[in-house]
């Protein structure tokens, strides 16, 4: 930690500075400039609010400079991370299509799905059970009962699930039916939530809140990681902004960001980051072109009656067009799906 | 709801959105204009998703004219709501000031603080038993054995207590030592959680996430009330935006704009609102100059040692200099302290 | 317009509001609901502020019906732009690379930069000639030597030139050197400027400002356009949001968006969008995999040492790959480079 | 400049930071850490952008230690800066009222606009003289003529004259009729006209930009002050954000944020940081509660028919009733109106 003094700041001031770190057992530098002081920090735990230094008196700034992240972070693994789930593998060459509806309506919607979202190349189908909307009187979901048929259609054709847990008590039944369990922006930092999925050993793909920064999505994953649970993806779907056109701004940079400053997957999901069915497939060539290793999209063979999320769920002919300009452009960036 | 179809929509995407309407249970009128065909749909659903229209061919925009929130509008109860709890008044003519540590932390701290707090005027402790912090390493609160300590020490000097559930199994635990339950900004649309206070018959104080609209947190308490839990208060604390200087932008206009669309008192907490102690008194008093019916403030009696949030807690000293303050500027909008 | 008035609005309520519209020159018509009701106002100037209705008692919300743009619009012309400038079409199947450094520093610098630029297969030079700094001691530009060396340059390699007019009094001395002027983003509602780009007949390219909507930058362009200049093209840059790790967050989602709101080409400039020269290569294909016309990117020989903007400027060797994976993207999406 | 190196940064890597920043004229020191090497540049130029040093390889992050602003920084002066024009006193222990319309529209309107403002107690009177529209059609203000008026009327009721400086060949027209120069928020970055208002001996009040931090605001500051002209004013009028029920987010929080980091009075602009009349009158009292050295608010004889910002124009009567609860906030904070 880097204690800026401010100018004129007096001895009376830095010293009470320098006690604060000592009592919380930093071993403190003095560094005595022209115009400022600089104190700094070594040792002392991680976990020290820098903020509690930055108000105290006579203070200008304080940077704090080892990562608050080092499990998520690229150095600690450089070569990145693969995970590899019966086959399928995330973060290597291949990048890896997650297609499907919003949620799992009744057997015969999710039998489609799975033939429409196999047969253009996807090898993930994606679909929710548990659907807390913000109206009590809309579809809720279908439960275990829609897990199960998702589970069978997907074996059917030979696809991984991946479906969203909302709390830790859906973890065990989750875990039994689905390969990739999805944790929602809203709750990126459920630090309960999170703590217990770095207990299981189950692949786990960490969508980015809508006013997280890319550091607190890293600092989220940390939390998994620190449980032991390596299997960890992350997912850029969209933040807000003062544009309305898009439902929130799909923030295409955090791709190769991400990818600069951790060494983890990074899966892109155009169908929320834009909200609209005709920028999915725009923003799923930008996403790919930028370097993501997967994307995640919603798509259902009936839009116009889909129970939820119908406004950007692609039809089934876009999609599979999709599909193949999305081929061409990983080969651009020396990959394939 | 109101569509506008695009200049030069063909007659068939017209038909097209009326046949989708009137699916949907809605009575179309349509008005042909000089440029813009305008489509009137009447009944239909409240909860019907005006994006699934908005994506269709040949619309422009879509306006959804009934509130999305009724029971939380200014016009269900033009007169306003007093929260009336053991003879305090939330919403009334008194401005409710409720302080206190960010987390109880062991027995002398919080009867220091009950002190602190009731002798400047405050009616509210304030307190966390549970602090779900971003690192596993940090204190997690004191649990139970410190709702147990806060009630007491709050039943010594007449002081009501809030503090915060985390989860749905939590409450009926924290409804039995506290007399107002706080719902995090991170949980503003937790829905499952939303839907239990709905049940319950227990003042609630709901906070504004990070990222919502005034608009999305109006939705989130029509969620408990339409469930027929009635005392819920609102609470302005922070939103992200550019401005990094304080941790969030503390959005004041969210009271008078509060005041203006709902029934609901409104509450500011200036000191998450700004991150920074020394922010704290300038914005309380903007608050309550701008019509807050009430503050939630962190004070503690030794912020340097605070086990959490000590940098955006108060000292005693400009804690009680600045409810004098409060109470002219109270005074000079009509109200008291 | 539609104005919606609220819920138990008052009859004198409603009246006021037809009779200001009447005396703007409105037709009016009512339509009382069950719930609301909403006022229609036909004709009257495009120009009449909403707001004032907004504001007035007994309004709930007030929709703008009319495009506020008209000739910037899609429906205007709906096969789209194309600028036609000496045989380079921007707005066509070629996506066209604008690329050079910041600002022209000395003859040298310049004509090594045409080269680097033309043998990569850029069409376009681009280059600042006047450099309005943050302090005033930075270097300010080479003014109009720096646009004779520059044309030169461009015109050995047979390049089209590209630069910035800070204020119309820079006007003509601009035309005379530059086959397309440049707006930069600050200048974006600066409508004395957009005025008098209006009435001259020389190709501009409009930047969006860090803070403003696409439609505000549609807004902007139809000043120009309605000037008679209809050679247009837009330029996303990036927008402010609160994620700091780019220097703004550089809005791919604009360029699907604005080819679908608008028939101008869009160009798009991811050395500004993010202000590392390490992200420029990725999104950069993610624009052109989006569907952007075209690229504006910083490129010089020497980064370390330029004199602006050394940071998001790309070395020549990366750049020259670049536009290799740049080419297979475009045939992805069925154009060429 | 402190420079903190990746972990397991090269030799290499650290020795080409040094090289180049000796060759900027930095002193360096090297500090060899566990984790990270810092090095920490002292001399070299103010100037220099650190943004060239964060994208070289090996680097972690670059801090800047000395203050980008000098002579707007609370240290330069910590007793704070009292603008005194005509025997008002802006900055002092006065919180000074600048009122009065939008745009001057005609003789009669003036007169009467400077009664209302003057009567209830505002020292100066503000209005346009040179309106820049977004519409071509629309209003563009009555220009010497307008500004003639203006004067006249103040005069006659002794009041201040603020009207707004569009460019720089405006600076002589508007010095000769106007008491304080406003520079609007567009213009915030224009450094040019910054640089010519450095160079008069006239009061200048310089607008926060939409976008704009407060850091950035106090570099614009920066940039007249070092010119010679040290009357400089800051004003909030609003950041835009992804709340939209008001204009804009009025920002009250940059009042206090700027009386710690800057000596320079502080204004606050409610009108258009609301933009609507309903809320100007509880922000006034927030910025005034707040610590504000001013406010700037439209008050108009008619709003309804105000030839711009109607919208957000008071009436007269909840103008003088507003004065009237102003006076005891200000006495609240230890001021006077």
């Amino acid at each position: 930690m880097l204690v800026v003094m401010q100018q004129g700041a007096t001895e009376a001031q830095i010293q009470r500075i320098i006690d604060r770190l000592i009592e919380d057992g930093f071993d403190v530098h003095r560094s005595t400039g022209a115009i400022h002081t600089v104190l700094g920090g070594v040792g002392g735990g991680d976990q020290f609010d820098t903020a509690v230094v930055e108000v105290m008196d006579g203070v200008k700034e304080v940077h704090r400079i080892v990562s608050p992240y080092k499990l998520a972070s690229r150095a600690f693994r450089p070569q990145g991370t693969v995970v590899s789930i019966k086959g399928v593998e995330i973060g290597g060459s291949q990048v890896v299509v997650m297609a499907g509806p919003c949620s799992v309506e009744n057997r015969d919607q999710i039998e489609r799905s799975a033939d429409i979202v196999a047969d253009a190349g996807a090898k993930v189908i994606r679909g929710g059970a548990f659907k807390p909307r913000s109206s009590p009187y809309s579809f809720q979901g279908l439960g275990e009962e829609g897990l199960k048929m998702m589970r069978e259609a997907a074996d059917r054709r030979g696809l991984l699930v991946i479906s969203e847990v909302m709390d830790s008590l859906q973890i065990p039944l989750l875990s039994a039916y689905s390969d990739i369990l999805q944790i929602g922006a809203r709750n990126m930092q459920n630090y309960n939530l999170l703590r217990d999925l770095g207990r299981i050993r189950k692949p786990v793909l960490l969508k980015r809140g809508i006013a997280a920064t890319i550091e607190e999505l890293l600092l989220s994953a940390e939390y998994i990681l620190s449980g032991g649970n390596y299997e960890v993806m992350l997912c850029e779907r969209g933040i807000r902004t003062f544009e309305t056109y898009t439902r929130n701004t799909f923030d295409v940079s955090a791709v190769p960001v991400i990818k600069k400053l951790s060494h983890l997957p990074i899966i892109a999901d155009p169908s929320h980051g834009t909200g609209r069915r005709d920028m999915v497939p725009p923003m799923a060539r930008a996403a790919v072109a930028a370097g993501a290793d997967g994307l995640l999209m919603e798509v259902h063979h009936d839009p116009d009656h889909a129970l939820s999320d119908g406004a950007q769920s692609m039809y089934p002919e876009p999609y599979a067009e999709l599909m193949q300009q999305l081929r061409m452009i990983a080969t651009a960036v020396g990959r394939s799906i």
